[in-house]
């Protein structure tokens, strides 16, 4: 059943690309509603797409890192950007679509993200991790530069979500299963967990700090 | 015309220590202002003074980068940060010399930064871009040090600026115009666009968020 | 005296999974105090005890990171959050013991930091800085995740006393001294002025900002 559309070569390099117009669609968004100016907004959808996947290149040893020597990256994210800087109220008409957006994107990176890890040779465990950052990085950056904890620290089920995509991936990989196949089971069970979590609104149980109050860090 | 003094292997190196020390003023200032001890200012220096470069050499592959294999940057960076911690009045005394200084750095920094990722092969685009970084990515890692949204996300000209310096020294070197020459006219463009830009209030244009209410990122 | 236990390829492994142990409940303790939910507060765990290491190992080109390529680093962060994230009583327990496991990771850190640096070939002024990289660079990572300027830019003594143990080691390497007794003395000398520092409130001279007000960066 293995189509030349679905040959494992091309396949990651398109759902790159796609997921990162989705995730700059999104660190966009968070650039617009805090009023940064036209730089601001495209640097935020740059960011938001590509430091996953610039961090995991630097700790595989992938350098320079696929979205620093090729310029399909830049292009796709500021496309994103200019976009939603120039028509914010139509990338935001319809019921919360930054967090389809989102959750696609997430679906993507966490399975090329694990693809990319494994091809370099690291074991199943870290590969599965790299898959994840490669999902959230990119929102975690974004938060950082807005100056504010990361959402995904202390949200619904998210990284979650890119752990179990990721999963797939590398066990199938292990299984020596198809790859095409994996990466869409891999993608849509990362996808359908994160729009159930944020419909059904499914959380992480959260912290109970001590009653006898917390010593904060080093002070 | 060429003269020893502006060969092209001896200047980049110089404009990079004077451009290190000039940032490490200014990333000194802001850590005075925030009442941080003599570490904190002295790390303030350092990390606006380097981290675009050590970004833009980890980027690409220039590993040890040079501001850690090359201890004259650290001795440039915490001299600077010495003076302003015990000098802060002194530093401080005439007419916003932080943005005149501010100003100086940038300029050096994109010209030396897009010269370093040329010579690293990289292609003209991501050239320019990482000029822009080097000049930038020190502000923006004390910015997020001090638990702020950067700056440059939603000021006045600045990155352009940088941008532009830098695009020049990359289409000279497309051209094969003489390095020395391109230098000097891209880092006097980059001072002339952002001293003007300080002067006359030059803003980029500001997001517009949609009046129904943009979601926030995952929220 | 040197035993097989102190043997010198030993002992860094080891001093490092037991500084990594130290700081991940220290890192996950903040998580819990910021009511982070349980994948946020396993996130802290292995920020706050990785990130220095892994910085260390791209700075000086030791790809990929012992603490990505290693899983033991991962699992004893995970442990370490997971014991924090449900008996968070029993681990705050006593008098501030987060202060004192701080301490001991910082004075392992700085220690291995700076004897790995110095394998990989680095001068003895970037391998002392490193060290201290190495025992920072975690908390840094950590605070500035949870938003907030890192205490050690502000704090009491504590990045000195990094500094102090690294120094230590590296001119113990100087002067070709044995390496074991140089670690434990490094380590001692860290840990001893980090708790010194905490009992008698011992500071660094904290800025002055000039009276006619500083302008701040490039505003």
């Amino acid at each position: 059943m293995t189509s030349p559309v679905f040959n494992i070569e091309w396949l990651p390099y398109a759902l790159d690309l796609a997921g990162t117009f989705v995730f700059a669609l999104s660190g966009a968004m968070a650039g617009v509603k805090n009023r940064l100016d036209v730089f601001g907004v495209l640097v935020l959808s740059f960011v938001a797409a590509n430091t996953g996947g610039i961090t995991r290149d630097l700790l595989i040893g992938a350098v320079p890192p696929a979205a620093v020597s090729d310029w399909h990256y830049l292009a796709v994210s500021v496309l994103a950007g200019a976009v939603t800087f120039w028509f914010p109220s139509r990338v935001n008409q319809q019921w919360n679509p930054v967090l389809l957006f989102d959750a696609a994107g997430l679906a993507l990176f966490a399975v090329t993200g694990a693809t990319k890890a494994l091809t370099h040779g690291l074991n199943p465990w870290m590969a599965t991790l790299l898959g994840m950052l490669t999902g959230i990085g990119g929102g975690v950056a974004r938060d950082v530069l807005l100056a504010q904890v990361p959402v995904v620290l202390r949200s619904d089920l998210y990284a979650i979500a890119a752990l179990a995509g990721a999963a797939v991936v590398v066990l199938a990989h292990e299984l020596q299963l198809p790859a095409e196949g994996a990466a869409l089971v891999g993608a849509a069970l990362c996808f359908g967990l994160r729009v159930l979590a944020i419909k059904r609104h499914w959380q992480l149980p959260l912290a109970k700090p001590p009653l006898d109050g917390v010593p904060h860090g080093r002070e």
